[in-house]
């Protein structure tokens, strides 16, 4: 879906497809989230169908990313229960995305909510801390990967 | 923590504490987790300590979210497993965060794997589906907060 042919996020921003508005601007759509984790649970997402962030334009991400940060001091001063706030964006199917056109999860958490994250089984805090040697080994695979990628930019 | 003192993100951004690094720059760097819920797992860090999302400079966080772009990319075309990524990033204790210094989780995922999120008693997709009406009228709070917290930027 390149071209965002029957994507309802793409319905969203052109205001063919209703939404509950917070934000709106050229580039960029602030709405809450049809299936809300919490009260205030926000999606912004590009007006431009991008269905990954590897089809990201660069400075709409960085525009999309200060958004963010307006719109979390938003949740926090709106009112609304939130004492903290997660950032959370699912880019692909494995990693649960939905809706094949970007969007970041502005969640307002309070203490004894029902949202968090299920890692080793339930574990929900990350408690595998695998030698350093084994990390140094990933990350000179990763960085390598960076390099060929994107040399110049280093 | 508003100078950083203490801060183990900050010793690793000077490097009195070790990491195992994939990229460094003036205002930003990328390490592996020590506590990866999958290989690879990366965090993004300002150099500069910001406790949270509302102490981040707005520029240092744009940039931030361009490089979280290209690592992303990179943790695709390393060879670890990564069929998709997801980006996470945990502002305030009622949301997870554990070390307060602004981190945003770059985690690749695979088919498979334990890594998820757990909201609604262990439903994993989002379901809870309220009417419109409820949407349109938090919406219209957090609108509200925004426009009080940032007008001139509408």
């Amino acid at each position: 879906m390149l071209d965002g042919a029957g994507c309802v996020f793409c319905a969203i921003a052109d205001e063919s497809e209703p939404s509950s508005d917070v934000y709106r601007d050229d580039a960029l759509v602030c709405f809450l989230s049809n299936a809300p984790v919490n009260p205030g649970h926000a999606l912004i997402i590009p007006r431009q169908h991008a269905s990954s962030l590897s089809d990201l334009d660069a400075d709409v991400g960085a525009a999309l990313f200060k958004l963010a940060l307006r719109i979390q001091a938003a949740l926090r001063g709106s009112g609304l229960a939130c004492e903290a706030v997660n950032l959370f964006l699912a880019d692909g199917e494995a990693a649960s995305q939905l809706v094949p056109h970007v969007h970041l999860h502005v969640i307002p958490r309070f203490a004894g909510d029902s949202f968090g994250l299920n890692s080793r089984g339930g574990v929900t805090t990350w408690e595998h801390m695998p030698p350093r040697e084994e990390l140094d080994a990933n990350a000179a695979i990763v960085r390598s990967a960076y390099q060929r990628l994107w040399t110049g930019l280093l």
